[in-house]
């Protein structure tokens, strides 16, 4: 076999190493050409968000998920995206050592997608990963997140079931609520519940939901864990369950996944547009001059922008 | 006097009603009529950005410039992004309280840019209304966010000298470097000065420095504070002043505000571009069948969008 040859079907197997030099191509190739061959194989993980504030026990929790679903012979990826802030990470060495054990089976592969100074991209970037290990056969898929920034949203369009992990903490609750969080959480898990205030948390938590338009056949369920004595993962893994029932026998799940390819199609024609857009303006021979006439206030960049797309030829 | 073209006076007078009646009309017209009659008066305030971590003492440090710049009567807008996180909101109420009396004073026009669950557009809506505050006189703008996700980088770029607030906690100086917001901070903030690690902090972020590439004529100035104290305040206010000289000096002002106009030509043509869009695409007949046939992954996304962009003569 060609060592070409070898190397595709070794990351259809879901080999740790094929796969892990499968992303780093993926991530820097922007051709596509390695996502295009993987992706008639892809489409039958089952992609699992988890979300939440800095110091809800995401990493753990995601720990404790996989080792339950280990445990039923799945195979599993997950990916840890870096916060978009760097100043949540300082618990990111513990989690890692705790996930070490994980990481050494062979039904389980890990990446960190760090943003390394450069956020751009981080969405797009997870996503390719995440279609890799798709490809390789993992059976679940869980993408941990931090927080609901524009990557986290971004993030959370390919997950079929999102889980926002909460603390019994002060204000994270109406934080939540009004940051628009609980939108996209189908469950919530209320971790480390047993501190205080855990029962007020969740009451405001149903509260909240009561206020919230039902979905016909899914009320949100809020589920009390502690994670790090595996405490309520059995009932989350079961919620999981629920909802990919749920999803299913509505007709849903289709839909769903048929949002996602469409908003795919659009990010990756934009993305496209954007660099020619960019390439292109730099290149117009005015551009010195209309920048010039903006700074000196004889032009406005909003005339100018209508003016450009307008004369280019650009979506007539 | 009609009233279209008093209101338009009170704007430009600074008057502060007017003024906050304008940035609510600017967030809403995706036509730019008022920004694009307001945009010949702007380009005389100085844009300062105030980042890092939150619980960085931000608020109180932003409430302090603002009132050694009031004591030299000038004019202050003050736009508080919030956090791309909604968890580090915790001190939000209280710092408002601070800010309460500075809200009082005529010269200081202060604006809190909330997402409220929708991220899209919030560094947009951030730099639409700096604008306003600058055709409307303020001699200062200082834009307070936290952490350097995208929204805060985007917003970085329109500022002319940016602050980098730290404090003196453990690994806060690693993560920082490490995410590239130093490389952002043209001042660095030492706040909450009086805490053990202070002077390692210092030491450390010189360090940092001494790698980074020095700009011939600025050295990056690290400054220890206690903002609730008032201590450092003049200090961090002189630093602005020099490297406002420093970029005059230099010729570099003109330079990076034409960046900036370059960057917001960009973004008000995608922005066009990408409404014109997604509603191209909504409109394919062929859409449905597209979305099934990469759904039965008979197609792929890579290629379709490869394929929509060329058929559709968007640019050619």
């Amino acid at each position: 076999m060609k060592p070409a040859a070898k190397f595709f079907k070794d990351i259809l197997k879901g080999d740790k190493s094929a796969v892990a030099r499968a992303i780093t191509i993926v991530e820097n190739d922007s051709d596509y050409t390695l996502l295009k061959k993987l992706f008639p194989f892809s489409g039958r993980a089952y992609y699992i968000g988890i979300t939440g504030p800095p110091g809800a026990g995401k990493s753990t929790l995601v720990n404790a998920i996989a080792k339950l679903f280990l445990k039923r012979k799945k195979r599993i990826g997950i990916i840890a995206v870096d916060p978009t802030s760097p100043f949540s990470g300082g618990a990111l060495l513990g989690d890692r050592v705790r996930m070490a054990d994980l990481a050494l089976n062979k039904n389980v592969f890990i990446r960190s997608m760090a943003s390394r100074g450069s956020l751009g991209g981080l969405a797009k970037k997870t996503k390719d990963a995440a279609l890799v290990l798709d490809a390789a056969g993992m059976d679940y898929i869980l993408i941990e997140t931090i927080g609901v920034g524009q990557v986290e949203l971004d993030i959370a369009q390919v997950c079929d079931t999102t889980l926002v992990v909460l603390v019994p903490e002060s204000g994270d609750s109406i934080q939540a609520m009004k940051a628009g969080l609980l939108e996209i959480g189908d469950i919530i898990v209320v971790n480390k519940g047993d501190r205080e205030g855990c029962e007020r948390l969740i009451m405001e938590l149903k509260f909240a939901f009561d206020l919230r338009n039902q979905l016909p056949g899914w009320s949100y369920p809020i589920v009390k864990t502690i994670a790090t004595e595996g405490y309520g993962i059995e009932q989350v893994v079961s919620r999981i369950e629920a909802h990919q029932a749920y999803l299913n026998k509505t007709g849903k799940f289709e839909v769903l996944r048929k949002e996602h390819l469409f908003s795919r199609i659009n990010e990756l024609i934009e993305e496209k547009i954007k660099n020619k857009l960019r390439r292109r303006l730099k290149s117009q021979p005015e551009l010195k001059k209309i920048i010039d006439d903006i700074y000196s206030r004889r032009r406005n960049p909003f005339d100018v922008a209508e003016n450009l797309l307008k004369d280019s030829g650009i979506v007539p």
